[in-house]
């Protein structure tokens, strides 16, 4: 099962380190205080990634988690809360919304591209009676980026707290909390941080605090509330037993971040997109976005004729490489090239833009160019 | 931080092969049909050793959100739920179930005893109108083992539905769900399994997923959903990203247990444990239960002039040795043995009997012999 | 130090599931006679893939140390040893022939081609009398294949006993130890066999145990004594402590083998082989080699004005690349690609190859086409 | 296989940091010069335990490697060589030097006892033309210790030079090589280093490196001869391919013994070998040794009835324990407590020694205490 080569947009490749660093005995969570300080301690290692004072907390679920959580934390019956929606995921926070009693109102925009920083504006100028607005950093299934250091700060002027889906952004795109004023951003292990799936990363402003402080009700839940982290530190005490084997791990996935350097691993990043979406385009394939390309996913439109499932399948059938195509109705449309944290490596897109391009020329396209070599035009 | 002789009740000690099946490179688990077949022959082998043919579900979180996730899956607005109550998780309960809107009935009884079925029994008589009733297999803060063989039975008899929460218990006692007629059964990875913390075991059987299915409103949340679980096997998908690194440790526990043969496991823990009871009481330390003793953990009264913080303080300092107190009223009264899953081997139990025995001496305690002395005499 | 990219002729990468197997704890190889079995299955094992049915060791230390070990334990004052020399290693084994009193005859010849079978037949006829004859497989520093197959058989037509050098050659090449008569044959696990640097693998037959059995002298040396492995099994003791954890990690690396079929493995070096060779030629790159070429290693020729050192030390300080030259008289013309073991995968040749096309362009030599492309054509 | 518990005089347990770092993937320790320096930090590091700043190799191959290599450098035919024999080991030096052409004298003693200095200098005051004298440090067949500090400086000022095997005693004794002025002395990764089998340790001094450069006759051998490991640094190269994974695993080891102190490594081996020793009298067992006990391992003797062999077999069937009894004449007298390295910790001891006495007592010896009741008095 294991022995595949998996090139998708999450989860990504772990490094060696990190995986060591998951097979070692460990303490217990529960009652030894060292382990709340080391605790602690990734999390600050986090918050100088992200460029925050703001209280972070892992916890102990996918990604998911960390939306729901959000949601579920915020929202009392009744309360309107804006869905802003260029993408999959954009649109899918309307339903923690609902969920938890409140009043989804959505900001839906073209798919192909980012938020329109213009027309939000005038959109608020006209409502903004809003608790929170919900919004996402990367959206994962075509690859928009969202300029959150606009649509935040636009945000927080009219008093609307802010929800970011970071998931599949963070550590990939640049992301200034405080200077952006975000009250929270949501996180997950196995994206751009490069370690395995299971940990949520939550960043919660003091506003946010507040307002869950003074809710008229109660929350509902206990996994999803995040109201149970508030004074872990002081208390010297968690809500549940934490994953600390996971946690390690976590920790050393950070600490490559931070030996690297966040701008070196931003540039990275950077780099590698940058020569992937031209070499595909002088290739002759489209991208499927018109702006707002994230340097963590390359979303590419696969001619009809060929298919994005049957090209992952031929992918898979001859050369047992595992590639994502997409969801929903571009499920059979787009393939999509994940180049983010570990798979941001020169070895590692260069093989699989050499088996895509290969593999298309089996199947019947055939591209103008050898994909390698049009990446190696563009990657400087 | 993880160079201490840990021995609690739970986490418990992760095997080697457990821990490096946690560090090999993985597929990608949302779009590898291959991980579908893995994870549902994980769920197979977890079936074979609790003895049913129910669904079973790995869940991405702590032993707590399977507990939450069977309240929340099952409570509506205004349902009644026994609550059935002889230790302080077994009380807790009561929370799950008011927090989504249920109307929590307690059974209380002595803490220091097993549920007494026949008080049981008389209180069924005159109040059975409950959907469903929640049950402590093993109450870990006092180590009272409660008879599910007769508990479960009775409560079906009168058409309740049965969540026995078995986290400290499952692979450390006899657990035969389908023929004590148990409807949801919760595990964790960390107790008795010996796999590291972050991964929730669910059992559920059909009468409980027809109530699900007929509730009249719906389920509050979505990470707490049981019924988000539902045919992902003959969908191939999962609704999050499955923490397949974890899961691949957890079935490498699964397989250790396998090997050993569940019997022989559940034999270790009974000569160890009654090993150890006996020696405590020899010994001249009383034991918190007066009946319903766990193998899996054993709760011992400290003297007060010396104190269950003091002594674990000072095997932590003297020693390097992390051992756990209790929870609440217990926190400086009990020390607890938690010799389950991978510490119900004789070198651990040894070691620990022994810092305990010389530990006790030096703070003034004279115990009426060597405490490993009486563990060998007892030891079978 | 560590993460570096390297593609050199050993040692080569080495596969996660033997990393992890020699981080395992292990039992005690001097008294535990369960290990006296294991070591002789990871023998038999060896010896099912390299078609024999003589005796295998394994000896605690690098390749070298079975070459010097034939020659210490064959050799006698005064004994004539014919040293067949295509090749840097070739030549070599008259050093460790005279070391130990024989007197080494060489027969020397074209070092870019194999040993011809006519002008070993011509030599032998005129002079025939040497108690054995040293032979390369495969001469890495030039990467020269012998034909086994052709010259032990003539050899033993005229009573001489072969010691053939296979360390670079062994499960990258077909070798076939009974069927083609050679006496002893010497292995070491860092090239196609993909374990770490520091055992030995030697196979010996009958002819050549009774020739050491009979010597009139005694065996200068207890370590590169190889008549102290005699008995082992039945004696179920070792003469010195076996690095068990080496062994284990052997014994896994020997398994992926054998699960992927030895047949399966010589295939897939012959393909990478073959489309490297060619891709090279129509890149504009020439061999060194006329005939005679391994499927474990190409040598380039490096154009003069470029230079095979700055090419490499471009690599190192552009690409993180590690690549090795060669030796001796070639240590500046030669860049070799050590497509041998786990090395032998599309995604590192791939990679390699590009970094070499990108590089040599950037250093001023441009190349017909894209390397990466070219190889493509040749692969099938 | 793996599965045992094993106590025995070497190879010792593996702790797991040791382990992990002998899973990372590594570069080439033939022309990456980053390992040059890597390997020479780790002689360096040893070279501060051992207290010298002569050179220091690391070779690839079993401690027995250096006794010989050592011996295959010195001696020369019909060089005189002292052999300091009161052990098994200490007398096999003579075979090393007669091999390559030397005269073993031997100074036999009391195998009871450590070296009687006094009798050491009427017998030198008689006979001290002798190239090189050969002393066992630790004998482990029966644990006795020689005082090094006083036989070394003696041997000196007589112009001989010494070698000296300290595979069993290094970082479990103190070893002050430049203040007691041993030329040559010879270590083993497995014994209280706790890394595994497989490396040899070589420290040389310039008296002894002299004397190798003007020997009249070529040394015989090349994996045997210490000269090829000149310059190695100076040249950044290396004799063969070093065994990187092993050695980088040693450096862990190293590291393990830097952090915590080399004194007090040594007060933790003096503490636990001292309460085994007296515990095990109290127990009506006796001891082998009169004087010259070492803290590496404690050889005890078994009554005749019982017989060593049969206990070992005991604990093996019964406890699935793996201890060591001794050699040849010793073989069925002597059982061995190995409390070196990682085995000199708490937990272990005490299994150990209460796992031989329920043995005894199961086999009808019954000792006059709780043998770890007895530990405990005596260990502080």
């Amino acid at each position: 099962m294991n022995n595949k080569i998996v090139y998708t947009p999450g989860p990504t490749d772990v490094r060696e380190n990190v995986r060591l660093a998951r097979a070692t005995k460990t303490t217990n969570p529960d009652i030894d205080k060292d382990f709340v300080n080391f605790y602690k301690n990734t999390c600050d290692k986090i918050g100088k990634i992200i460029n925050t004072k703001n209280d972070i907390y892992i916890l102990s679920g996918e990604g998911i988690l960390g939306l729901e959580a959000a949601c579920a934390s915020l929202t009392e019956a009744g309360d309107r809360v804006l869905v802003i929606d260029n993408g999959i995921f954009g649109e899918g926070f309307k339903d923690f919304v609902s969920m938890y009693g409140g009043e989804a109102v959505l900001f839906s925009q073209d798919y192909k591209k980012d938020i329109d920083i213009k027309s939000l504006e005038e959109f608020l100028e006209n409502d903004h009676n809003f608790k929170y607005a919900t919004v996402v950093h990367c959206d994962t299934p075509t690859g928009v980026l969202n300029d959150l250091s606009k649509i935040c700060p636009l945000l927080k002027k009219y008093g609307i707290l802010t929800v970011v889906d970071s998931v599949a952004a963070m550590v990939g795109e640049e992301l200034k909390v405080d200077e952006w004023m975000i009250d929270i951003v949501l996180g997950g292990s196995q994206k751009a941080i490069s370690a395995p799936a299971g940990l949520t990363i939550v960043s919660i402003s003091k506003d946010a605090k507040n307002i869950i402080k003074n809710r008229k009700s109660k929350i509902i839940g206990f996994y999803c509330n995040l109201s149970i982290w508030e004074n872990y530190y002081e208390k010297k005490s968690f809500p549940y037993t934490m994953p600390i084997s996971d946690i390690i791990g976590l920790d050393k996935a950070i600490d490559n971040v931070l030996e690297e350097g966040i701008q070196s691993v931003l540039a990275r990043h950077d780099k590698i997109a940058y020569a992937t979406r031209n070499a595909i385009k002088d290739y002759g394939l489209g991208l499927f976005l018109e702006n707002g390309y994230s340097n963590t996913v390359t979303a590419v439109k696969i001619p009809e004729n060929i298919g994005a499932l049957n090209l992952s399948n031929y992918m898979l059938e001859n050369y047992n490489t595992l590639v994502a195509t997409s969801l929903s109705q571009y499920k059979d449309k787009l393939l999509r090239i994940g180049h983010m944290g570990e798979n941001a490596r020169i070895d590692k897109i260069l093989n699989i833009l050499n088996t895509i391009d290969i593999s298309l020329r089996k199947m019947g396209f055939n591209g103008k160019y050898n994909l390698v070599d049009r990446f190696n035009k563009y990657y400087k």
